[in-house]
C-alpha cells in the first residue's frame, strides 16, 4: 500500500519552518508496512492544493495533507478542501464542545474566531483532535483516502499516532516492508564502507543498505521490500548479526535509540550516576541525558563552567593550571572531570573544554580543539579533538564523542 | 523567477531524517528574490528521479537535487543526472586535489572509493565542495538550471551560501519579493488575532500577513510579491510600525532572530552577566544560551541542579524548605536563582524547577507545574506555569518563558 504526503505552507516552502510532521507520518506509516512514495510542499493557494490533489499517483491509496487549519485568515486548507469534495461547511457540536473544554483547562472561553473552527466540510468525517482546536478531517473517494491535518506537529502527532494509525491497522490491508537499523559513532562514512565492503557485496537480492551520516555518527540502514515479511525479517536479522560482528562496539544502538538513552539504560543496570562538567558545550550534555524520561535516577547534575573563575570556584581547578596550560587542556579537562564527581558525589562525570568558534583560536589551538576527560571510580581518560570551523557542529560533534567515550568506560565498569 | 527543490533519499521519505537542506535553500533564494514554487521527496530511484525531473513546473528556471552523492553504493544521483542529460563520467584532476586535500587534514589519504567521488558527467560544470568529498554539479538545459547539491546539510550550506547564490546574483535576473517577520512570546495565536483584527482587516491588496506559531510563540509574517518592492517595503515597513505600536513589548525581535540572541545583544548594550540555575530545564537555557557567538562576554555558567542534594550543597538552598514546600516551589525557586547570581557573581540569574513529566506529578502539582525566577540586582520575580504532558514541550516552553521574564527585566535595568 502507498501513501503521499502534502505538506501545505508557505512558511515551509520560504524555508522559515522545517517539515518535521511529514517525517513523523512518514515513520509512522513505515512501521505498519506503508511506503511513503512521494512528499511535497506547496504553498498556502487553492490553485496549487487543487493541482496537488489532482497529481497524486495512480498508485496512491493514503493521501495525507498538513497545515492550513488554524483559526486566522491565511488558513485555506478547509475551505479548500470543502470546495474540491463538494459540499458545504457545517457546524459540528462536537467538535465545539471539544474546544469548549479545551480553553475551560486554560480558564478561558472561546471567542468567535476558535468558534468558526467548529464548521467543517460536510464531505468529511471528523478527526477529534482532543489536544487543539483544528479538528482533523478524513475524506474518501473512491478507494482512496485523504486525511487533512493541522500543522502544528504536536497534534499532528497525536491524530496520527492515537487515530489514524489504528484506524488504518484495522480497516485496511497492509504491504511488507522491514527496516533494521544499526548505529555507529566516531567512524567516518567511507571507512565504514571499506570496513564492510566484503560483507555489503554478499547481501543477497532484495535487501538493500543505505549509509545515513549525520554530525558524529553514521546510521546503516538495512532494508526489505519483499512479499514474505517473516522470511525478509530473518534475512535481515541475519545479516545484521554478521555486522555487528564486523564492526563490534562501533555499533552503540538500534533504530530510533540515541546515545543517550543507551547511556541511562547502561547506567541504570549498573546502579551508577553520573555529573558533567561542560564548558564549550554550555550544558549541551546535561540537556541531551536530561532529554532522556527518568534521567533523574542516575544524573545529578552539571556544572557549566563558562568562565575560569566558575572553573576555579565551583570545580576546584587549580589556577596555576589554566595559566601554564590554558583552560583548554589536558591538566585543566581531567580536574574539571574529577571536580564534577565529586562536587556531584557521583561514579561518573565528563568535562569538555574547547574552542568552540568562531573566533577564540590560536595558532596552536585553532577554532575546533576540543578536550574531552571522562572520570569513572578507577580512571580518567582525556582525549584531544579537531573538529571544524563551525560553532554548532563542533558542540554537536563535542557532545557525542563525550558521550561515546561515556558508554565504552561504563561498559568496563563492575558495579 | 521560479525554483523548485528535490529532494532525493529513502531516509527522508521513511522519515528517519528531516528534510533540513530544503529550508535552507528557500531562506536563501527568498532573500534575493527568487520564489519556490514547489518541494519534493522521492526515493533513491533513477526512475523517481527522472520522473521529478519531467514533472518540473513549465516557469521554472532552477531546479535544486539534493541528496545522493555520496561515495556509497546507495548513491545514485550523480548515475541518474549523467544518463538523464546525457554523456559520460570524467575523471576531473580539480575536484581530485580538493579531495586529496581534505583527507591530508584529517592526516589521512583517500581510498578507492573517495577517487571514484572525483568522476563528473561531461555534461555538468562542477560546484567546487572545499569542505566535502562530493562535488556540486551545474547542468544547464535550454533556460533552465539545475544544481545538484550533497545531502549533507552542511556541505549544502557551503555550496548554496558560497557559490550558487553569488553565481545566481550575477548571471540571472531577479524577480521582487519582500518579508518582514515579527516575533512574539507568551500570547496564543486566537488571543493575538483577536488584538490585532482592526488592523488586519486594513491591510492594503498585495501584503499578506501569516501566523507561524511554534511551542512558546507566535511568529508574524507580512509578505508582498509586488512588482515595486521599494514601494512595497515602504507599505511593510509603515504596517509593521503599527503591529509593534499595538503589541508593543509582546514583540522580542525581528526575523530569524532568536530570543537569546535579543538577550545577547541587551547584556552587552548594559555591560550585564548572566547564569542559570536549572533543574527541569536540565541545561537547555545554557545550551541555548551559548549557542549564541561570542555568549561568553555575558554568560559566566550555569549550575544543573538535578538532584536535592546539589540543590542544597551548589546553590545553597535551604533543606527546610526542600522539606516544607517541595522542589519545585516559590521558596526553593527564588533561592536557586539569588544562589546561582552569587556563586556566578553576576547581575543576573534564571532558574527553573518543575516537573517535566512523563511522571512525577501528583495532585496538587501535577506533570507540568513549573516555577521560575529571575533574579536581578534590584529585585527578584517568581512565577508558577502549567504547561502539559510532553516533557519534550514542557523543556522547551520553560526555557522560552524564563528568557522572556529575564529579556523584560534586563530592559528595566539601568547599569
Amino acid at each position: 500500500m502507498q501513501a503521499e504526503i502534502i505538506a501545505i505552507g508557505d512558511e515551509i516552502l520560504i524555508g522559515q519552518t522545517v517539515d518535521t510532521n511529514s517525517a513523523f507520518i512518514a515513520t509512522r506509516l513505515n512501521s505498519i508496512g506503508i511506503k511513503v512514495a512521494q512528499k511535497r510542499v506547496i504553498a498556502d493557494e487553492a490553485g496549487a492544493i487543487e493541482r496537488a490533489l489532482d497529481d497524486v499517483l495512480s498508485d496512491t491509496v493514503l493521501v495525507f495533507t498538513t497545515g492550513g487549519l488554524g483559526p486566522t485568515k491565511d488558513d485555506i486548507t478547509k475551505k479548500t478542501l470543502n470546495g474540491y469534495f463538494g459540499g458545504e461547511l457545517v457546524f459540528n457540536e462536537k467538535v465545539y464542545q471539544n474546544i469548549v473544554k479545551l480553553f475551560r483547562s486554560f480558564n478561558r472561553t472561546p471567542s468567535e474566531i476558535n468558534r468558526s473552527q467548529a464548521f467543517l466540510p460536510s464531505s468529511c468525517k471528523p478527526v477529534l483532535n482532543k489536544i487543539g482546536t483544528a479538528s482533523g478531517m478524513h475524506f474518501k473517494q473512491g478507494k482512496r483516502h485523504y486525511f487533512s491535518l493541522p500543522g502544528v506537529p504536536y497534534e499532528t502527532e497525536y491524530l496520527v499516532e492515537n487515530k489514524i494509525i489504528p484506524w488504518i491497522s484495522e480497516n485496511l490491508q497492509k504491504g511488507n516492508v522491514v527496516h533494521r537499523t544499526l548505529l555507529t559513532q566516531g567512524v567516518p562514512e567511507s571507512e565504514l564502507a571499506e570496513k564492510i565492503a566484503d560483507w555489503e557485496n554478499s547481501l543477497p537480492l532484495g535487501i538493500s543498505l543505505a549509509y545515513l551520516p549525520s554530525p558524529g555518527l553514521v546510521r546503516l540502514r538495512l532494508s526489505s521490500y519483499e512479499e514474505d515479511s517473516k522470511e525478509a525479517l530473518k534475512k535481515i536479522n541475519r545479516k545484521a548479526k554478521e555486522l555487528r560482528e564486523i564492526l563490534g562496539d562501533i555499533i552503540f544502538g538500534e533504530n530510533a535509540q540515541t546515545l543517550e538513552e543507551v547511556i541511562g539504560i547502561s547506567l541504570k543496570q549498573k546502579k551508577a550516576t553520573l555529573s558533567t562538567a561542560e564548558s564549550c558545550t554550555g550544558g549541551y550534555i546535561a540537556h541531551l541525558i536530561t532529554s532522556v524520561p527518568g534521567s533523574s535516577e542516575y544524573f545529578m547534575g552539571s556544572i557549566v563552567s563558562y568562565s575560569n573563575r566558575a572553573k576555579k570556584e565551583l570545580l576546584e581547578v587549580n589556577m596555576e593550571n589554566i595559566v601554564a596550560h590554558g583552560a583548554v587542556s589536558q591538566e585543566v579537562i581531567e580536574q574539571m572531570a574529577e571536580g564534577a564527581r565529586q562536587k556531584f558525589h557521583t561514579d561518573f562525570a565528563i568535562a569538555t573544554s574547547g574552542i568552540a568558534g568562531p573566533t577564540g583560536g590560536t595558532d596552536e589551538k585553532p577554532v575546533g580543539t576540543v578536550w574531552i576527560a571522562v572520570a569513572g571510580p578507577q580512571r580518567i581518560i582525556a582525549r584531544q579533538f579537531r573538529f571544524g570551523k563551525n560553532r554548532e557542529r563542533n558542540i554537536r560533534k563535542s557532545a557525542l564523542m563525550a558521550l561515546d567515550m561515556l558508554r565504552r568506560e561504563i561498559q568496563k565498569f563492575q558495579s
